[in-house]
């Protein structure tokens, strides 16, 4: 399971062997089943999960039932709910397992540990919040300025694969339009 | 007006004298008017910048001739075409000068010469980037689940200064509704 761990991290920075080993010696690997739910509104968020195999989603459901998809996280992809994580309040969010799913995870302790001793380390995920944050912008400018149907082929055009794994309700859910109006497009 | 800089790095970490004083060799001090624009679409982008005074837009104008507002910047935020300057490509936005301002700016070389020297600096940016994804995050959010009308709500709660500083029709444009909806809701 770590090889797919290494290949993350030298994304952007380079690691000996032995230096790789001990970082690896911080996570922990473990597997879910289908509807798990690794955190759950309410939870104290404490670990942050990279995706080995499977997907999950990061979703919160309104007053009216209404399901609201935050995030999907495939195969190489960081989950948690950051903003618990990252202020210490309760999760606001749900996230579950949409199929089996195998995950390495670390506490946020040993994130900061390792941060503090290896400085490569914290360049590397200084750059992958960069890489999330640009992905954010670029959702944001989709949400602010494309209709329905150019939100659903951009997300499309970006990551075709997803379409095959998770249900036209969901797509909706994460596009920010209903069901229903998807439907009218003939989606 | 490094004094602003030295409370912003402050929010995370410690600087000794001596050390934010090394810090502060690496900022330029600029000021531009109202209306100029100090990154336009197809610039080559080298610059972050941090706002000592006024406020700024970073913006699109689409095929139709209407303006989408990607994010606002005043006082103590950091601005650039992130995009732009982490990935080289040309400038895909605009930034305007909404009053008078008066910024500080480093080039992304001394940002990372910087983040080299002092791994205090690397985790400021870590940190400070973590929090910029976490209010797109929180943008993306009120932008699948809210209507116009409480998009305006939670931004007026979040920024109740903004309101005083631009017109209507860019919160509109920035809230992704028509300056008509917000009419029509008596805004």
């Amino acid at each position: 399971m770590c090889i797919a761990l290494r290949h993350q991290f030298e994304e952007f920075i380079q690691l000996t062997d032995e230096e790789f080993e001990y970082v690896c010696s911080f996570f922990h690997a473990t597997k879910f089943n289908k509807h798990s739910l690794i955190i759950q509104i309410g939870d104290v968020v404490d670990r942050e999960y990279f995706v080995v195999k499977g997907l999950l989603k990061t979703f919160v459901t309104d007053e009216n039932g209404k399901e609201h998809i935050l995030q999907f996280a495939m195969e190489n992809w960081w989950v948690s709910d950051y903003q618990a994580l990252n202020t210490k309040e309760r999760a606001g969010f749900n996230i579950e397992c949409l199929e089996e799913v195998e995950i390495l995870y670390f506490s946020l302790a040993d994130k900061n540990k390792l941060c503090d001793e290896m400085p490569k380390i914290e360049r590397f995920f200084r750059l992958k919040t960069t890489s999330g944050f640009l992905n954010l912008q670029k959702r944001v400018m989709v949400l602010i300025k494309n209709d329905a149907l150019s939100r659903y082929k951009q997300l499309y055009e970006q990551y075709p694969t997803l379409f095959q794994r998770v249900p036209k309700s969901m797509i909706a859910a994460y596009l920010g339009v209903t069901r229903e109006t998807l439907s009218r497009l003939s989606i």
